[in-house]
């Protein structure tokens, strides 16, 4: 899947997020991608159930993976590990 | 499933839910289910990831789910939804 069908989850409000997913949906897309890592995860899932409960009722959770990022910061040498989720959404 | 293979993720550090979830793979439980809600639903992808890196290269991540819970509180009147998340896991 091409990045432009991909909303990665930072810390805006849940529903900036839900409105980005909207929007590639109205443009057409027939597949999102919400990805997020460490504490953004628990509002990726806020994400996908406010859409499917309030705006887009008849959408499809897909796939979900969960896997580990290494993130290496310049101020500690050693590497730390970050999880990871992703959740494919069908119109 | 019965509910006694299933780890609740709380607030407590991972580590300790890593090891819930080891006992009761060492206790001859094939599947265990990590359930959590709300913010603890990134500590239960966490659990899971450092279980499977760093305790059980073998263990299986099955379905992952995602839902929403209503919860009501004796504070406020009108109910909250909040989301939760089952993975399912085989050893």
């Amino acid at each position: 899947m091409s990045r432009s069908n991909t909303v990665f989850i930072g810390r805006k409000p849940v529903l900036n997020y839900v409105l980005a997913c909207m929007t590639l949906f109205k443009s057409g897309t027939e597949e999102v991608l919400v990805k997020a890592r460490g504490r953004a995860i628990s509002r990726a899932v806020d994400v996908v159930e406010v859409l499917r409960n309030r705006f887009m009722p008849d959408m499809k959770v897909g796939d979900i993976k969960i896997g580990t990022e290494e993130l290496t910061s310049e101020e500690s040498n050693s590497p730390t590990n970050i999880s990871t989720i992703e959740i494919k959404l069908h119109r």
